[in-house]
């Protein structure tokens, strides 16, 4: 059998924050795309988008629509993942979904190339793409954990308004504007928009990003205590989480705590790992000011580390700030990554 | 000795976000004022001030300024506290010193009258008023430690431009004003603006308050950890800290993560606890969205805590979510609240 040279991809969810950057992160990488199918939910269908200088008009995605597609890409929200990637994979489709349908079923990896590249050979036709909080705080993380071992984790968000889709980014742009001009925002979108109340986000933190669950704690932070522990393939590892909505458009910043295993670990031996690390940029110089800001990372694929300290009680904490641009290595970035880990391990 | 009705005070830097701040919260307090001085750098000197409807004309502060004052409250900078302060104290005033210069002083109380007023009695002309971020956590914590005992605190700050002053409230709103135009934003004053390398704010996080010291930490960092051990008398508290500033006009948040003495503690313990507690607003009720956030805390003097979770692998260990205005209790409300003290306590 020969290997295949070029694929049928399907994007669903062109029209999203999320679809838009990987039609561009497709596009960058110039991955070997033989054809190109743009779905969407009803209401987009019809919608012209511009693909390496050609027009492609958007389709309502159907169970039909995956008939001879390679790979489908889906970022149009749990229910649509839910109800189509299972019929995507029935026609033979590989499917990389973007949304928290799949992520934590036991039959699902749950794939950051850096980190857990190797799960991909277990897929049973849908591979999941983590939460966007998730993948850039292990990808700093695994070097670590590989290096000195990994016995907590205590994490701290400061979330963009793009992880909530197109409508925040407006609503953040309105807003600023309106109390900029000094008047009063209205706020109709964050933290979450199907419920019933709504706060600014401009010149203003929300600390809710979905809904709470029962503990206390919101999905948000659940998804990333449960998912780092899929990810990472420890069940045992302690993580908390608090998750936080800024004022920021794009690039999710985090103040991580955590504890290594072994003694005697120094912040210059993290920073050597984590300067050679897959995926990590180092910024880490305090002499010069030099850190990540969200700002800065927005459209880089790197995750980007600094503020590296050892905590002053306990020998083996340390404490990092770790930023990367939540739609690409949080979202389009790592999908398209795994799709090309797919094409390179022979898998698709 | 009749007990004095009404006091000289001195209001030092006048013209600062502070001290617009400790003006309007005298004046709200209803503070027994005999005599007001309003004093500032030559540079602000000759301009004129409104209080309680008559017109002030601020005086350059030299060490005559403060003869005859009964309380001076300083909001200047470090180096005229530096100066003046013990100038003010000998000649009979009692200083509430609201910058870093006096605050780890042996010989200085450092002062939040929810939690250590009883330091008041041992002052020696100086009474240090905590760093903002200090503050309100030490608010949110002592009744904690009182009941439950405190091993650790673990602390992200969401830290609002105006503990920087007027200057980086006006940088962020015109950073605001030229992102929303599609203009590169010009960055002069954040996030220090005697240092080299400045980082736009707005629509941004920027990981450093303050400058560095030599263990990585910033000194907004360290004021956070050794401040937090003075006032609540606990030399041997677990404390870090990591400091960040926002695209926040007013109000600082903190994610806190602590860790009790006491075993079985609940989080509906910590609730009720905090409900009643001097000082705390409880704002915490995930079923109804409701937790603090910045933009509802600007104005008022209490400390608003939610968001309250028990740690999901210590049963001894909570996460809150600490909101409060950083120009109010942060500052110029704690300042008069301490004069507002020792007036009570016969000490001026």
């Amino acid at each position: 059998m020969t290997k295949k040279q070029a694929f049928h991809v399907a994007v669903v969810g062109a029209t999203g924050a999320v679809g838009e950057q990987m039609l561009k992160t497709l596009e960058n990488r110039n991955f070997p795309i033989g054809k190109l199918t743009l779905l969407s939910s009803k209401r987009s269908a019809g919608k012209k988008l511009v693909f390496k200088g050609e027009e492609f008009t958007i389709q309502e995605a159907t169970p039909e629509s995956f008939e001879g597609v390679d790979i489908a890409l889906f970022s149009a929200g749990g229910s649509v993942s839910l109800e189509l990637a299972p019929e995507a994979a029935k026609r033979g489709a590989i499917v990389v979904d973007n949304t928290s349908a799949f992520r934590m079923d036991a039959n699902t990896p749950l794939v950051v190339p850096e980190v857990n590249e190797k799960d991909l050979l277990e897929h049973n036709g849908i591979i999941a793409n983590p939460n966007c909080s998730t993948i850039q705080m292990v990808v700093a993380l695994e070097p670590i954990r590989q290096a000195y071992g990994l016995g907590r984790v205590i994490v701290s968000t400061y979330q963009a308004v793009s992880g909530a889709g197109v409508t925040a980014i407006e609503e953040l742009k309105t807003q600023a504007q309106a109390m900029l001009n000094g008047e009063t925002p209205e706020a109709n979108i964050l933290p979450v928009k199907a419920l019933d109340k709504h706060y600014p986000i401009a010149f203003n933190a929300i600390p809710q990003i979905d809904k709470f669950t029962d503990n206390g704690f919101t999905y948000e932070e659940m998804k990333m205590i449960n998912e780092t522990k899929k990810i990472m393939h420890m069940p045992e590892l302690e993580v908390a989480a608090t998750c936080v909505r800024l004022p920021v458009v794009s690039g999710h910043s985090e103040s991580v705590y955590i504890e290594v295993e072994q003694d005697g670990v120094t912040v210059e031996d993290l920073r050597t790992l984590l300067a050679s690390a897959e995926g990590v940029v180092l910024q880490d110089n305090p002499a010069e000011q030099l850190y990540p800001t969200p700002l800065d990372a927005t459209g880089k694929n790197e995750v980007f580390v600094g503020r590296i300290r050892k905590d002053l009680n306990n020998d083996k904490g340390f404490h990092l700030w770790v930023v990367s641009d939540n739609l690409l290595k949080g979202a389009a970035w790592n999908s398209v990554q795994i799709a090309e880990r797919l094409v390179k391990l022979g898998l698709v």
